[in-house]
């Protein structure tokens, strides 16, 4: 495992250019995030206010970077992988960061040119959660979908930078990932979305429990309800999850339809 | 407000009988928490092994006694008020615990004699959710259901006696307490049974919300099955939530039917 110099460095902070493309609310995030690790500049469809630091560019100067992370929407990577290709430079490395893991693995696979590397990476954490003390920051990270032997000289060198940045590295397959979050994330956005439609209220007589439970309501209904869509649309493995759901909901609401009212007086 | 003497010391420890009735699970944990009060008494239907320092009594024992703390099922609460009414003395207190409010004040209100009087008493906390480091203890104090006045002497001594040891008393009427208990706790209990029909296991790639939704369900299917129904059908509020509940089901479920899998290779 070779890692030459510290991301804290001048010199790599220096000589590595890093481009985020698409600015939106985990992008801005996102970048700021990974200041450490060399240059950061930043692409958005429609201009916008650049946090300091980050300096802006246009689609052709993703030439010059040494690393690109994608940060659009998952239904997006389809035509956003057709417009950076020409410019993207041999030995290269491509990462999205979308929250399923197969699509984009095969999308960027199919789309991008011979020669630029892949990384499929999803961190699982956002504005909301990374800043609670002693929070984990968990990060999975993905082989290159093109390369047998997954190089692994460059897979070790950015675990060890995102480690370096205080994340957990998980390293596994866009299958096992996407299996995986079919039943914790899409289960825990689906539960936020259920709330959601309660107009549910801080409590002075609030549970622990149900402390708990608001502060996930208002953490996933945060995101875009395109994300929400998006979860179950872009990963195979959810359906089976929406039956679980729909025989469990109907379980109890049956358990519960069969009891007679008991506080008359 | 007269508040003669400090719950620690030996005056009022020595003096002060109290009885906890029912020793199931959240009536041993209440007994151990309020050792500080006084001498603690405990009954339970079949013989259990105490905790040290609660002496075992019979209901007729019960004479003796200056608070009795009533910790069985709601659904027992018209049974129990006849077996202990004639071994009450006047001028004793009686609570019951009830995760519901407006039901067991009627019942106490109606079966226990004249002379004793009555506190409705919910703690918002139990085993579980009482030793989190930081967790504020809610505890819910109704007025006494025959008393015009409230004699708010005894019922302000015993919200100082909840608060010195480390509870934040809130007073509201049993109406009041079941309309937000039925959004707040029976929500929650109902989101744990939910997640309990999917077999969740922890994940290494758990974000922040899903480890939240996780600990909601092994909290709430700790308790037993019999307080989900019941907190559900001993609520007069509850059937409006079921509803809300089961519209933001279907709501979301036919989003979801009309996404096509967009995953196909």
């Amino acid at each position: 495992m070779s890692w030459p110099y510290s991301p804290h460095s001048r010199y790599d902070a220096g000589h590595m250019k890093i481009a985020v493309y698409g600015l939106g609310r985990f992008g801005t995030f996102w970048a700021d995030l990974i200041q450490a690790l060399g240059e950061i500049h930043g692409y958005n469809r429609s201009p916008k206010q650049l946090s300091e630091g980050i300096r802006p560019i246009q689609v052709p100067d993703l030439r010059q970077m040494d690393a690109v992370f994608l940060c659009s929407a998952i239904s997006s990577m389809p035509q956003v992988c057709e417009q950076i290709a020409p410019y993207l430079r041999p030995g290269s490395i491509v990462f999205d960061t979308c929250s399923v893991k197969v699509f984009p693995s095969r999308i960027m696979a199919e789309r991008l040119p011979q020669g630029v590397r892949i990384i499929p990476l999803h961190p699982m954490f956002g504005p909301d959660s990374a800043n609670r003390e002693g929070h984990r920051l968990p990060l999975v990270l993905c082989p290159d979908p093109r390369s047998d032997d997954n190089q692994a000289g460059y897979l070790d060198q950015w675990e060890q930078r995102f480690a370096s940045l205080g994340m957990d590295v998980v390293r596994m397959s866009p299958e096992e990932h996407d299996q995986e979050a079919a039943r914790t994330q899409g289960v825990t956005h689906f539960v936020g979305r259920l709330l959601s439609g309660l107009e549910l209220r801080p409590s002075p007589i609030g549970t622990l429990g149900y402390r708990k439970i608001f502060e996930v309501m208002e953490q996933t209904c945060h995101d875009p309800w395109q994300l929400f869509l998006d979860l179950q649309r872009f990963n195979p493995y959810t359906a089976p999850v929406r039956q679980d759901l729909e025989r469990s909901f109907r379980h109890l609401m049956e358990e519960l339809s069969t009891l007679t009212d008991e506080t008359g007086g």
